[in-house]
């Protein structure tokens, strides 16, 4: 086949962006699955055998998932008490667009069964190609061989388009080749996650007419409808379309005499979620638009337009590490998938396991706001503010929530979520992490402060700083009695390390708060020069501006002064230690191994926690009390959670760690690719994949916001010879090189910018790089 | 109809042991079903309609319950932890005794819709016998008065005996009677406590031949069986046996004419839960034998012997308070449910609801041991012992659920069970509420210093007193660290007060626990001397006594040293307190109205908690704290648990809060027989009845254990012209009278016996009552 007839020639040089299975250490197919799956924040679709449906009774999960869609089910609570969520939310399972069914020898694959090889794929990370390359056997023993290439459109995101070539290996004879979608309903997962034991819904799947292969797809409980229309390429062989086994379809016979090629390929256009009122009622409209979208479509047309969405997103969004291509490729290929989970379209967010798996229900946590926002605010603004304007539309759900839980001031978001509304069934590792509040709070006044958007800040993110910092208030209180007698003190809560639920003044928890009360304050008393009114609207006096100041002053931050550590929470560090030495490798995860009675009975973290505060601040500690925190706390992190190390890498690199800070970085670059926490099969660890992006810019690059700029003290491991990226800020676009001996800083685009090296004041002008010696002059 | 002809002669004089419906001032059916129920600690049959069947469609719930005989049903968990309890055990509901059919002008009851009125019931205390009139209007307006009358043997625990007479009302004609079974099972129980969420299963029914009326009911999931047989009684009209509607049935046409009066009656042998394997392989052995103690029985013989044994419990028993007819008609009432509800084959305990409902699943809790047993263990040691010889019996269990949850020593009681194994499905309050190993060490110490019986501590008791006490020193652990640096703590526990949970150093736990080891210490001393072989076989030697005595010797017990009083626990006291004034009435009780997260947010007790150790060990402070500790305690307590008032009432007394002790106490001792707490109808408050008992004898009448003896220092309200009661201590039978001016103590039986009034020695010698004046002489 030559790849030069369907968009061959966007091919780049640089092997850093291809992701070759062959150089790929893991094996595992449905991990492959995972890897080779596309998506651009709308749709995400596994790159699974094509011959498999979306039946989990084989081998791998096929499946397409559409951010924001998704079905409810009811959860069952052995005791159900008052203000538990009754709702479980889950990702709706989608019949896959890459399914083929072949005829040979009067035997259909989606009857009986033909065994399938992947021989090769190759994903292009520059220009969003999947080239895939299968073996398929006939029951009879006749092998074709299949190419599909395939792409999600970055410029239409409601594109999936896939090219299949196929060719006889050992026989020459007649195969039939069918498009259809014979959609099966997914098993109820069975995986051994306590936390994914939630049911997924089933879905409603009908033709809209048989004129068309429009289906129309709809969920039982959460009443969504979702329109999927497919028809052929142009300029390929053409499918014929017909009434096959009753279901619309494509299908066609072709005489493969050895050495001929048939080439064939389908658009896909995958609607947007809507309710199924409005479904009902337009039906006709929105089929016509999805069909529309798929007539008379060539491949190379819908490529080029792709690629040039995708090449603006490199330009801006790249990383380059040089000196170690596999870890080059791993970046990339990390930078690629959060723009690939990411929704932009306000209604959406960024699931934990993005598009890839329906793992975790395909819920939002604060993962998107604390470990992937920053990659987007700093060079994806337009992506940050979309997914910063899903929460802001959530605020209703968020008060709602609030008063459920009898808190009669502010909002509360949910611990996880589709659709705003909580739908975590155990509420110590879920409903009481409140300090999703202060998160989404922390990434506000993150991306005003990178953006300098004022039109957002005024129209959406005050209103969350607000109401976020409210919630405290009416959540936390002035002790009465005991240590902390007359501080603001926040109870009956969990933070981030899950391996202890419910405890009083968590640090990273209280320390959060404070800095939302802090940042509500300011932000107040700076619109109250040009936006009183909307103060007025919102209801913000002076009053409530000096309590804001004054919890935030007297919030208690727990410190042990034996030991001059940071204490994770009033009474984290009288327990005692967990085994962790002596526990067996096949006991961690330890939630999946231990009863939470247990597990809370100890000192040992799931993951980074108190620290996660320092990463965040640092500013509030000096250097000998960070390694004080970093050393206490990494001896009783076990990293049960692919969120840890990013954090605990960056803080060793602040420490000079340089091997540490190396070491936490490769598992976490790498996570995914080599497979490391064993589940990816599930789908990508994205916040971890964000992590990658944090150790990297705020790690060894340096980066540090100071006096309203940005200050750089970069620093590369050895192993690598340069670091290179680039940040929006303040309307400003700057490129970044770090190597062994120099900075390099260059503003591209933008007025003149003070920034600060090492906290010494330097000035950018356009296109005039700034080279500074990172040799130190003794 | 003249009650004599069926044993009328065992009427009583005294009006305070008839329960009659008109003086009752509830008139709910489904209460009066709960009031009038039937038991003797085998089984419970609720006085419902006896035309109902066992379908709970229609107006109240008929059925019968057998201590022991349960089934299992999964709990399905919203996010399911290892060590979670997977099967949730409920009480069966049994077939209905009661139930009869009428057949009248060819309209059947069990097919259309009689018209059941009761017209009055009466229960006579003293000799268990329940009289019952009903008016049955069929269809057709023809009218029936029915009598029945009916007691569960206090002799043969398996036979329950009923006679119905029968006479027409408004016709003369033919009446048709049926006796058989036409079991329904009951819905899925859907009350509105979420403690009770829990599925009930389904029994499996089947006849064993068509020659005779004993059914086999078989449970699903737990695979237990159980024989129910059941024939006429003899002596009385017969109704003839055959097969009716493909069931063994007894049937009979009357003819009634006016005045004309049939009377029959039916003796149930309802069989002990046997394993289905053993039910299998030895069916007609017990089929024999359930049919032979059926057979050819009297009334009068049945209820003979059934009433000897029944003034035997009176006799040792019985409380009498002078000067308020309702209240001692209550008292007795409540004393008469005890012993109804208490097992006593070893192998059963006493579920909270007793036997007279399936709420809490028919569950026993720490309510068995902590509020109940005293009763026994003063009045019927025999019992005492074989509701602690169930504990025993169920060690393996306790074992094994500790080592779940990761606790190498000793053992862990689940906090709900049937079987032996945790029932809960909410750990928080739930699994966490550890202090059951030490309320059951607690029962166990009492029990052997009342009954001095050392045959039991060898074999049974001091087993679970070392097993408990080495949960402790597995569970807790010395501080490493905060302000209880190397003092023994026990973290992550809910104490009785389930309105804060997973807290540490929970008062009454520690305290509890500290008990538990001391005892085990103090029982290992002494039995070295006689029962080394016993402690090598335990594994008990010094070094673990020493670790005993060492924890116990450094428990914290937290203490406010500001307000001076004893603190809930280490973080209650920093909480604001709930706006108990300004919660609206229909808020209550609040763990139906308000998220746990909430709940434990502030300072509300759900029950009596830490001044439940005070109640336990008045020793361990003076007045005046006692006094700070209730006016602190009292002013945050809900008593949203039935289990609270006893307690405050006790404490009140030892203040000398005569108002207030005797205000808690009338709210106790009338619970059920006014439906205060509004629930009656689902069963009686087992608890809050032994808790009467505990406020008479504990609170009034003034006993503590005070060297190796009693001490009296009674004092009764002022509505009161006496309080009688008879106590078993150290082979001594006991008689105390206290009148407002004298306290009589009177040994009944046994050697003399030195004994303390307000700690001062006095001397009691056989049938020499000792006279001590009340009157405080200045």
């Amino acid at each position: 086949m030559n790849l030069s007839t369907t968009g061959g020639d966007h091919l780049p040089a640089d092997d850093s962006f291809q992701l070759h299975m062959q150089k790929l250490p893991v094996k595992d197919s449905s991990v492959l699955e995972t890897l080779y799956g596309l998506g651009n924040g709308h749709m995400g679709i596994r790159a699974s055998n094509p011959l498999q449906g979306s039946q989990s009774n084989q081998d791998g999960q096929p499946g397409m998932f559409v951010n924001g869609f998704f079905d409810l089910s009811e959860i069952t609570y052995g005791e159900n008490y008052p203000g538990f969520p009754q709702n479980a939310q889950a990702i709706a399972e989608l019949p896959d667009p890459r399914y083929l069914i072949f005829e040979i020898d009067g035997e259909r694959s989606d009857e009986v069964a033909f065994d399938v090889k992947s021989v090769d794929k190759n994903l292009d990370m520059k220009t969003g190609r999947l080239l895939e390359i299968f073996e398929v056997i006939s029951p009879s023993n006749k092998t074709i061989r299949l190419t599909m290439q395939s792409f999600v459109s970055h410029d239409q995101p409601n594109l999936f388009v896939v090219t299949y070539s196929v060719s006889a290996t050992n026989f020459d004879g007649a195969v039939t080749i069918i498009k259809q979608h014979r959609y099966t309903n997914r098993q109820i997962d069975n995986s051994n996650d306590v936390r994914a034991d939630q049911q997924t819904g089933q879905l409603e799947r009908t033709f809209i007419d048989n004129q068309t292969t429009a289906m129309l797809l709809t969920t039982r409980k959460s009443q969504l409808s979702l329109l999927i229309a497919f028809q052929p390429l142009d300029g390929l062989d053409q499918l014929k379309f017909s009434i096959m086994d009753e279901l619309p379809s494509y299908g066609r016979t072709f005489d493969l005499t050895a050495g001929l090629n048939v080439q064939f390929g389908f658009v896909y256009s995958v609607g947007d979620p809507h309710p199924l009122m409005d479904m009902s009622l337009n039906r006709d409209r929105y089929a016509k638009e999805a069909l529309d979208r798929t007539t008379s479509q060539t491949f190379r047309a819908l490529y080029d337009a792709s690629c040039r969405q995708l090449d603006a997103f490199w330009e801006t969004s790249d990383v380059e590490v040089g000196g170690d291509a596999t870890l080059a490729r791993g970046i990339r290929f990390n930078l690629f998938n959060l723009y690939q989970s990411a929704g932009r379209d306000g209604l959406t967010s960024i699931p934990a396991k993005g598009l890839t798996g329906a793992g975790y229900g395909g819920h939002y946590f604060w993962d998107a706001e604390m470990f992937m926002l920053p990659f987007f605010t700093y060079t994806q603004p337009e992506i940050a503010k979309q997914l910063l304007t899903f929460r802001a539309a959530t605020l209703p759900q968020a008060q709602q929530r609030a008063r459920e839980l009898n808190v009669q001031n502010g909002v509360l978001f949910p611990w996880r979520t589709i659709n705003g509304e909580e739908s975590s069934a155990y509420y110590p590792a879920g409903t009481a992490q409140v300090h999703i509040n202060a998160d989404i709070a922390y990434a506000v006044d993150t991306y005003v402060r990178v953006t300098a958007d004022e039109d957002f800040l005024v129209k959406t993110g005050f209103n969350i700083i607000l109401e976020t910092a409210r919630f405290w208030l009416s959540y936390g209180h002035f002790a009465q009695s005991g240590p902390h007698r007359g501080h603001f003190v926040i109870d009956d809560v969990t933070g981030p390390d899950e391996y202890t639920t419910m405890v009083n003044n968590n640090y990273y928890t209280n320390r959060m708060a404070k800095n939302n009360l802090i940042m509500a304050a300011k932000y107040a008393k700076l619109l109250k020069q040009q936006h009183q009114d909307l103060l007025e609207r919102l209801g913000v006096d002076n009053a409530e501006i000096n309590d804001f100041e004054y919890a935030a002053d007297q919030m208690v931050l727990p410190f042990d002064r034996d030991r001059r550590v940071k204490m994770q929470d009033d009474s984290s560090m009288a327990k005692p230690f967990w085994p962790i030495d002596k526990t067996p490798n096949n006991q961690f995860p330890l939630l999946l191994h231990f009863h939470p009675m247990i597990l809370y009975h100890y000192q040992v973290n799931k993951q980074a926690d108190t620290v996660m505060s320092d990463f965040l601040f640092p500013a509030d500690q000096s250097t000998d009390q960070l390694k004080r925190d970093f050393n206490y706390y990494e001896a009783i992190t076990v990293h049960d959670s692919s969120l840890s190390r990013a954090i605990f890498g960056v803080l060793a690199h602040r420490l000079h760690l340089a091997g540490k800070a190396y070491g936490y970085f490769m598992d976490t670059a790498l996570m995914d690719l080599t497979n490391s926490q064993g589940n990816t099969d599930a789908g990508v660890h994205a916040a971890n994949m964000g992590g990658t992006w944090l150790s990297l810019i705020y790690g060894f690059g340096g980066l540090e916001q100071e006096r309203g700029t940005l200050n750089f003290d970069p620093k590369l491991p050895d192993q690598w010879t340069n670091l290179t990226f680039k940040l929006k800020f303040k309307h400003r676009f700057l490129a970044v090189r770090v190597t062994q001996t120099s900075l390099t800083l260059t503003l591209l685009s933008g007025t003149d910018l003070s920034v600060f090296f090492r906290h010494q004041p330097q000035r950018l002008t356009l296109n005039q790089p700034l080279v500074i010696s990172l040799i130190e002059t003794t």
